[in-house]
């Protein structure tokens, strides 16, 4: 495994992979690896010639009242997970080098950055819609994989190679989850104890809301007050949102009657928990 | 010469081109070519082995009061002068295509795409990077042409390919000038003859401030006040903006102590017409 510090370093890689006819899989990430990375990991090793994994706590897609500085950070754990799995490249770029000085370029995904999570995290998707689109200048891959929990971002990643015309595929891989589960998540390890306990109720809620819809229930805001129900009976939680919406543009439905995402957001004490579920009535 | 139509075709041509190692030269345009794209063209076809020009007359970079419907559109003609002189693939994409319902993305390039024509132009410029980018990644280029006339154009898409990472070159060529030094704009063909007469006066102005500068005058306002002057000896012609700023970042110089650039903008009648020269102290 190779690490690769510049952007012109990668650059030249990519070039030479290109040149060479290799299929260039990549896994961008914030680092803090866990088992819903590797899993993207494994899979682009499995469909492309080369992997490469980006590690880049990427500052433009934290508000200013975020956890940009606490973001838990572990190179030297990464690179073993990541060495172990065999990658080719990691690609750890500074970030200076990504935003140098005078940097005002701005990639606004529009309205749909601006609902469930963009609504309090205002900026965020732009944030990371910007950094993507550099990494995938940068890296040039054939093939890019991303994580279903992360759904909303999956969505606005689709709409960004659609509308600027990237020619990449994005593949989103499903949820891993630990056995009680939870979503793996780098922002789990802010839980205390007592928090992590409480946090298994998120996935709970969303299997009943699942459960639901299986059965026939079709009232999409019937569903959201039964998952409501569940979250509120854990004193530790407080929603944020509760979507459940067509999983191409993020539009809420109110009947449901193809497939749907369930979605939701809350805290725990200060830490901030998104999961969502796919379901087909 | 042959014409392109799809997006799709475009770039399975372009990925062709490159799995055959051929460099690929680009000519993004708006059509009612005249010589100062026909100059472009023959640059790129020096330097590549293949010359992709494109006609497309972007609606994104025209304000609501703008030309955008009237701006002057001449496909048959465009196409005898490109084929003339041999460009190999001309790729004219549907704005239907270029912009499907739902299209929300775009590129705020940021404060620099907010002054000088920006100021008057809102939005303008980030409706120019957008559509750049969008032909970048269609196309697939390894040099792309612009240009001097366009001069706060070129420092934005620098600052594009530069912020976002393209691995592209852009080179800009001089302005090409008319008889009586007016440059060459498709809009040009929107002045009354007695317009057209006056309009020569913005590339004597322009050389008029170049000699004060040569002949030593340091003081910016004392250069940009005589180029007004003689500007405003024309009756037809209101003055927009008129700036001397540095050649990389458009900030306006007070001392004239290196590289800069006069640039104007003004109105004759309707018609906004825009110039600007380089000068070496």
């Amino acid at each position: 495994m190779q690490r690769i510090k510049t952007i012109k370093d990668m650059r030249a890689l990519s070039r030479g992979l290109m040149s060479e006819k290799k299929s260039i899989g990549f896994v961008p990430t914030m680092g803090a690896l866990h088992e819903g990375h590797l899993s993207l990991v494994r899979r682009s090793k499995e469909e492309n010639d080369i992997t490469v994994v980006s590690i880049f706590v990427n500052p433009i897609q934290f508000g200013l009242k975020e956890d940009f500085n606490k973001y838990p950070r572990d190179i030297d754990g990464d690179l073993k997970k990541l060495s172990s799995l065999n990658v080719d490249f990691v690609f750890i770029p500074e970030i200076r080098k990504m935003y140098p000085d005078g940097f005002s370029i701005n990639i606004n995904i529009g309205g749909i950055g601006d609902i469930f999570c963009g609504a309090v995290r205002l900026g965020h998707f732009n944030g990371v819609a910007t950094v993507v689109a550099k990494l995938f200048n940068i890296v040039m891959p054939h093939r890019v994989y991303f994580g279903q929990k992360d759904f909303q971002q999956t969505v606005i990643i689709k709409k960004l190679v659609r509308e600027l015309n990237f020619d990449i595929d994005i593949i989103v891989c499903p949820t891993v989850r630990e056995a009680d589960g939870l979503a793996m998540s780098s922002r789990n390890s802010y839980l205390s104890p007592t928090e992590r306990k409480s946090a298994s109720i998120l996935y709970r809620a969303l299997k009943h809301g699942e459960g639901l819809i299986l059965q026939g229930k079709q009232d999409a805001s019937y569903v959201k007050t039964e998952i409501e129900k569940i979250l509120n009976s854990e004193p530790l939680i407080s929603i944020e949102y509760i979507g459940i919406v067509k999983p191409q543009r993020l539009e809420s439905v109110e009947i449901i009657d193809s497939p749907v995402v369930i979605c939701l957001a809350v805290r725990i004490g200060t830490t901030r928990l998104i999961d969502n579920l796919p379901v087909s009535p």
